[in-house]
């Protein structure tokens, strides 16, 4: 069939249709999207956007970001259309186990399978879904994230040259996107520095799932982005397309503000029976009402997961994407032949991993006393040298958690440092690092604040691990060692909390060492994210028999071996963080019992647990009585001791030596409940 | 001395120095707001706010919220100089242990000790802090609280009348108070309801910890709240106390929008070398700095702690609060002599508990095969005439939380009915519902999400338990059971996450009897925040040995025998939720192999905690081989049992009865590892 017998009319409608039918088929889904918005995403596919199915990772591709990811049909419908590797196979294995198209879209890839169908090693992974970008569906990490990504687009146009990175983000996002927090902390910050080439397609359907959006949310959204110094567009008719062609015209006019456009549209339409009421949104349409909203289409009521001859032509034959792209790799080569460290640095940077030489630098460093946040200071400084391209900051604690990078400058409208200031918007920080990370290019991007406030960001790391994505997450003044600022401030349940997500590494060195230790096993080893806690207060050097080169080999291992008694150990002595030197005194204490301890640094649980049974039984064996102390709650200790000594209880305002004091958290504490364990 | 020899400035300035002093003392402290704000706090304190230090907990009183909580001193200051009981040497105790004045203002209650040293049987517990409405610092928590405070006031007044509610809520804010994404969730919830009697002081003194705030703030604050739906007034100038009593004028006559006045300050103003800067923000002046501060305020640079003749009597002369309070108490007692009943209901919703009848009314609820979010909204509607001040709602989920109370209206712009539509906004939801709790008369508000969600709402939830506000925070879909949402909606950590929260009890009912003795019991019996956790998928009734008895029993103990063998047991199976059906199942098939299994249902570990030791003995005996299962993570079983069942990775989108198949929450695999661990 050729081109001219299908229209721009006939590939939205195969959007709808084929959303309906696989929405039907897993009896699951949200159909109210998919059915209203898809002339927006057709022409964002099909017309606007700079992609090439042929290779979904093309750095410089344009990004799209289905905020409301709920609407993932319309993400999966269009992807087909488009050419990207997913069969209508895989849309009839919506929300199914193992298949393309999960319920939301996740960002997800796999090593590729070989012909012996095991995982090629060294194989690059691919991703589940060629074409999804970030993984969304909690509300408001989308459109956060996509500012994320606009950030590091604008770093690496700036650093790299308009030639290799020059593309716009798309996203499109729902009235439950805009009411979330994160999505104003980030939308607040995407305009105080200027991310003009960020567009946002605000789908203004006027319902959500408990009535009309009239319920709860009333506010002018377009006064809102104007006051975050955002252009504001309007379009009255999401199936008005001139009028959608014009307002993205406008915005990617626009260079130096992120653009919102405000799309009404009817959820469900056309429905008859269902269209701009809640019951399109969350739920099939059931086989009846599928049937007259395809009537109402004008397409076979009876046709399912069919696409009208013609239109997999029409909805290509204006993508440009592919031509650009040829003319990109021609570009690319050039200038990489003119110009070979950048070409290195750019390799470096997209494979995600810093320069050669990192380790050395770190290892350079001294020990010292001091709080390791001291100490991730001068590792920062001894490793920006080596990854060019990190960009990351805090959220308005950069002068307590030491996290700047010195030099790098600062990333604000008229300039790309490296140095980000956040703002007082951890959550938002976080989804934006996600963005900066998913993007592509941005060497282990970071995020930082006190530990205590994890919890306002908690949202966008679990994100991080559930993707994979290779940020750090640094937080400071770890316990309630930092005093004075009470409860509020004192983190005491956090440590746990993040042990408790799955596939995130949580490392708390011991000291300065281990501190240099944990930024080089993040840097170079851990493929996902990985969160650092930091003191507040200082810490000594701790006395390994090792030296350094165990703190350097136990850190990567998550714990190792700090000090064997002459003797055979009776009893073994566990810490994290400022409490292995705790537990180095209360050894000695032990010792003049004469009762020969163990002492055992346990950085990261996650990094331990991954090593073979023989290290883990060389370090903590089977049988040998054992006990913790850290200066946090005792929850999920009882996997690796008998007897965990914490602080089971919020923290207080006082001076923090006195509070380590009056809560147990000393070497004659733990000496103590050592001493009752062995019944001594 | 006579109150003409001091003038409104003295009394600033005695704010100003006894910050400064108290912070000096403590060698730790935020100067920087105190010295700015004097006038704003002065004004509350001595000329607009209606309050009576001699009964620091009136009903009708003002209240007052320092969201900027790391400005502590100037509250205290306050607090001290309008006559609260919180004198000269609290002052000098600031920040240190067990002081009245801690770094950030905490609300918190002790049972007032006796003449033998122990806490008094049945007093009322009085405040730590008398003055001080919640615990802030956590950045936007506090204007978001006061959002709840205030709809807890229009509530109050509403149902019981002017004559005895009738009251403002004022706040101090500060910029970082406005960066964070709670305070744009609960400020955009407070303007689309109209609550008129809240009025925010906003400290825009342009910096923030790092710098200057236009590092990463330069938004138009005024447009945006007007955007909200708020009125907003600006002062220029903090020191201008004729254009803040005009401003608060303007903000007071308004009764149906919020107001945000917008103060431009100084902040350390007038610290000749630190004012202005982020040097005045988060650290002590320095003892030679703090005598030109005093210098430049023309006060005695030598003298610390003093109050200057006729101070206190200036700050007080002008308070209307004592004989208002007079006014109000004869009121009030006419109003309950008119009405016995609603004084009954008055009595019940200021005491926090449910009217007589509550228990007989859940434990009539049959018991059906369901959903406990079905069974949960089941025992809302048969609580719902025992808590007639009942205020809660869901963040735009009611519809799946099934957290609606029956017949009780919505609470909107122009009615206030009971059932709050929060948007989707969690964390505003969460401060918002402290606030409802913190005013006091609101009987167990509640917050309602998908159990995923918490996570949005951390900041919030902990919060509440460091409080021990007595809120319920209801969640469903309560693991990978809802199925194809997949992973972004599947909880795995988060049971964990919460359990690992100091004074917070979870609850995971079992049934739909577990589900009505759960309601129960935190309605009558738990003083602090509970969680409930409600299935998404239907859970038949479990077959109990004790009959519903058992469970009305169990529940409130944290866990109980659900099934004993008829030989002794070789094994106890621990469940959870849906999976304590799991448990019995698995049980069943091991005494198909002659294996004798008892099944404990273990709905809450932190009641189950509280039992004393003979009643933990004899659900989980010391020695007895135990296998948990439960569809979440295994972090912290290693407490209860020698084998955990669960699933520790992150969740896949799949119908839910294949997801527990493929992740092994079955009952042969549970069967299985019981087999494993017995050797059998």
């Amino acid at each position: 069939m050729s081109t001219e017998q299908a229209t721009a009319n006939d590939s939205i409608n195969a959007i709808r249709t084929l959303s309906i039918d696989a929405i039907e088929a897993a009896n699951s889904g949200h159909p109210g999207l998919p059915l209203a918005f898809a002339p927006v995403a057709y022409l964002l596919y099909a017309e606007r956007m700079k992609h090439d199915p042929a290779d979904p990772l093309w750095p410089d591709r344009d990004r799209f970001v289905l905020s409301a990811g709920h609407g993932s049909m319309l993400q999966y419908a269009v992807l087909h259309l488009a050419g990207y590797d997913l069969s209508l196979d895989d849309l009839k294995a919506f929300r199914q186990w193992g298949s393309k198209t999960p319920g939301h879209p996740e960002r997800e890839f796999h090593v590729p399978v070989g012909d012996d169908g095991k995982p090629q090693p060294g194989a690059t992974p691919l991703p589940l879904t060629p074409g999804v970008e970030v993984t969304t569906g909690p509300l408001g990490q989308g459109i956060s994230n996509a500012v994320g990504i606009a950030a590091a687009e604008r770093y690496l146009r700036e650093t790299f040259g308009r030639e290799v990175q020059d593309h716009r983000t798309y996203v499109i996002a729902s009235d439950g996107d805009l009411m979330e927090g994160v999505s104003a902390e980030a939308s607040s910050f995407a305009g105080h520095v200027g991310l003009g080439r960020l567009i946002v397609l605000y789908d203004d359907n006027s319902i959500s799932l408990d009535g009309p959006t009239s319920l709860s949310f009333d506010e002018d959204v377009e006064a809102r982005y104007q006051a975050y110094g955002w252009q504001t567009l309007r379009v009255d008719d999401a199936n008005d397309l001139d009028a959608l062609r014009a307002a993205l015209d406008a915005a990617e006019a626009e260079e130096s503000r992120p653009t919102l456009i405000h799309v009404r549209s009817i959820i469900g339409w056309p429905s008859p029976n269902k269209q701009g009421t809640h019951k399109a949104h969350g739920s099939p349409l059931g086989a009846e009402e599928a049937r007259l909203t395809k009537e109402a289409l004008g397409v076979d009521p009876d046709a399912t997961f069919s696409v009208p001859a013609g239109v997999y032509d029409q909805f290509r034959a204006g993508n440009r994407g592919p031509a650009e792209r040829a003319a990109w790799k021609e570009r690319f080569a050039a200038w990489r032949e003119a110009d070979a460290d950048r070409a290195r640095a750019w390799d470096a940077a997209w494979a995600g991993k810093p320069l050669p030489g990192l380790q050395d630098a770190l290892r350079a460093v001294p020990a010292e006393k001091e709080a390791t946040r001291v100490s991730g200071k001068r590792a920062m400084a001894a490793f920006a040298p080596f990854v060019p391209t990190l960009v990351g900051g805090a959220a308005d604690l950069a002068s307590s958690t030491n996290t700047v990078l010195p030099d790098a400058g600062d990333y604000t409208r008229d300039a790309v440092g490296q140095n980000v200031h956040f703002g007082v918007r951890e959550h938002g920080m976080g989804a934006i690092v996600n963005g900066l990370a998913a993007h592509g290019g941005i060497v282990r991007p970071y995020g930082s604040t006190f530990l205590q406030f994890v919890d306002y960001m908690r949202g966008a790391v679990r994100l991080s691990a559930l993707q994979n994505l290779p940020v750090a997450w640094v937080y400071t003044h770890d316990s309630v060692a930092l005093g004075e600022d009470g409860p509020t401030h004192q983190p005491v349940e956090h440590l746990a909390s993040l042990r408790a997500i799955p596939n995130l590494v949580v490392l708390r060195p011991g000291d300065s060492v281990e501190t240099q230790a944990a930024w080089a096993a993040i840097l170079e080893d851990v493929d996902g994210p990985a969160v650092l806690a930091f003191s507040r207060q200082g810490i000594a050097p701790l006395p390994r028999d090792g030296g350094d080169d165990a703190a350097w080999e136990g850190v990567r291992r998550g714990g190792y071996v700090v000090k064997e008694p002459a003797e055979d150990p009776a009893v073994v002595l566990v810490g994290t963080g400022a409490e292995v030197g705790v537990a180095v005194d209360a050894a000695a204490l032990l010792g003049e019992q004469g009762i020969a301890a163990r002492v055992v640094s346990l950085p990261s649980w996650e990094l331990f647990d991954a090593q073979d049974d023989e290290y883990r039984e060389s370090v903590l064996p089977v049988g040998l009585p054992s006990v913790s102390v850290e200066a946090a709650v005792t929850f999920g200790w009882e996997r690796y001791v008998d007897v965990a000594v914490g602080i089971d209880r919020f923290g207080a305002s006082a001076p923090g030596t006195e509070l380590l004091e009056r809560f147990g958290i000393t070497p004659s504490a733990v000496a103590g409940r050592a001493q009752e364990l062995l019944g001594a």
